[in-house]
């Protein structure tokens, strides 16, 4: 069934408008810092089982738009249901992060055994999702950009700096490129369920893709997303994808142009005022708040509101954090924040 | 006793002439990769003891100017000495890194014994490489700069995202501007040290200039790097000061520019073709093959080779790595870059 029909802020700005104020949501705005999320998380068992379970991710996608009217509600799950779907196994090790077994350390996906079906809870989360949903807020699915994600599948786990995947690449490029190219499959297919269950808008994380070579970058960040943007965008047009390259620095101009996204999410070390003069003039851009700024509040956390959404005073604009949002960020800061940017 | 007067290629270059084919040196060329340097270091028991030997110092710095004839010899020490020198109890566990004691997590320098004398075998040592170096090699010194150094006192060790370092910095800027302060005041003599026992050139290292947001960059990595810049200038006039913020991507230029340094070390994810229109045209430049395109060899060596020498062909530039070479990098493959270079 098709949402009302709404002015909803945050689509209106990802297909080009500007809005003044901006709209406004967190990366990680479902997560620990919230007292509600925590109750559930330790009622459910734990993050994956939060996951998996429709009832309580949408609980938890739910919970900061019913405190804050966040513009938008992301989808609660996360990226590496992607391998998980592929066939390899995946936990969480408390206080350590994700495992994949076995780890791909050659790459190859063969003796693996797909099954899809695991995410159909995650589409029937949307649903959930959107039937509850205010009708000004939009639904944001997301999902993990391929080299990020390989570098998780490679190495088993995250690394400090994704030597493996890095390695791998290198070395067996091939087998690399079938690994991307499986990757890049499974996260169209992925993306289009979401859209079919009722996201209005995707983002694409893509954690890593500060650590290649410029010639990498462009083989393993550039083509995969390019890919995916136009796969995406031949299957359901219309729905706009939110690129989100962290640590790119000066390729920034490359990646938007290059891959075709439809808006920019830059990350807490870009300049703002460098990135309006450097990318395309009607480019929405989405940020870029430190969240250290946020968690340490004062202050200086006005001022730097104030920097941003000065440097992006001319363009369509979405007011974020450049990062997750930190779990022992106060509540009173989100509050400060959303002041400051509604202002 | 000054050294023998010669052609230097290096220092050369770093004075703002072009050489064709480019000086080259790498990053941690003292280190792991050598057989000679493992041998020596496991007879004397571990890094920290080897950076306090400066007979075994000195030995280790020459091993791979005797093997490779590199154009610079690094001195081998660690950027942590200027928080041991400062009062900080220092030592390295097995595998997982360097361990400050106590960590200064309130920035508070007051309740340490500060001792310099610490530094002297620093300075033995660079006495020692001198006198034994070949007359065309040039001698560099180095420290880390305020922010990166700051960063482990403040934390105690090594951080995934030098998030302990910047919550001070955000929550007590004061008492984080007394401990920038003092290791930029320690920094500067140091380097004097360095330079009066017969380094010919300097470098800063600034391995986590990357994780700061932009205003937070300018106050904790370019004022504290331009404040050394200005004051080893006027007590060491015509001593070169390479700077080498890793991971700043867009803000290289803002960091040349501000800072004053001689030149740029730039890291391997940074576009050469980029960084050769972004910067000062006469700016020389350092940098910047991936340390893991040189484990892995090949065809794709060469080629990132030629890539980055035709990218800085009409400036002033010296080969080296874009980060410190790995461990299990093999031998011939730096035999085969220091070929390609030359050619």
């Amino acid at each position: 069934m098709p949402r009302q029909a709404a002015d909803r802020p945050l689509l209106a700005v990802l297909r080009g408008e500007r809005r003044d104020p901006p709209p406004v949501w967190l990366m990680r705005q479902a997560g620990r810092y919230l007292p509600e999320y925590r109750a559930l998380r330790s009622e459910k068992g734990g993050f994956l089982e939060l996951c998996y379970d429709p009832v309580a991710a949408a609980e938890v996608t739910l919970q900061p738009i019913r405190r804050f009217g966040f513009d938008g509600a992301i989808l609660f799950s996360d990226i590496l249901v992607i391998p998980h779907a592929l066939g390899q196994k995946l936990w969480f090790e408390t206080g350590e992060g994700p495992r994949l077994a076995p780890p791909l350390i050659d790459g190859d996906l063969d003796g693996l055994k797909a099954d899809r079906s695991k995410l159909d809870p995650i589409y029937q989360t949307v649903r959930r999702v959107v039937a509850d949903l205010p009708p000004h807020t939009t639904m944001l699915g997301f999902a993990g950009s391929p080299w990020t994600v390989a570098t998780y599948m490679v190495a088993g786990q995250g690394t400090k700096d994704q030597n493996p995947a890095r390695r791998l690449a290198y070395r067996e490029s091939f087998a690399f490129q079938r690994l991307i190219d499986a990757i890049v499959a499974a996260t169209v297919t992925y993306l289009v369920g979401q859209i079919d269950a009722g996201v209005e808008a995707v983002q694409l994380f893509d954690s890593w893709a500060g650590s290649l070579a410029p010639d990498e970058f462009l083989r393993w960040v550039v083509a995969p997303n390019r890919a995916i943007v136009e796969q995406l965008r031949e299957r359901r047009p219309g729905v706009p994808i939110i690129g989100f390259p962290k640590g790119i620095g000066e390729k920034l101009p490359v990646y938007a142009r290059e891959t075709g996204v439809d808006a920019l999410g830059i990350d807490e070390t870009i300049d703002p005022v460098w990135a309006n003069e450097a990318l395309p003039a009607n480019l929405p851009v989405q940020g870029n708040l430190d969240p250290l700024c946020l968690l340490a509040g004062g202050e200086g956390l006005g001022n730097a509101v104030s920097r941003i959404r000065a440097a992006f005073s001319k363009r369509p604009h979405i007011f974020n954090l450049g990062h997750g949002i930190l779990p022992d960020t106060p509540i009173v800061h989100v509050e400060q924040l959303l002041a400051k940017v509604r202002a």
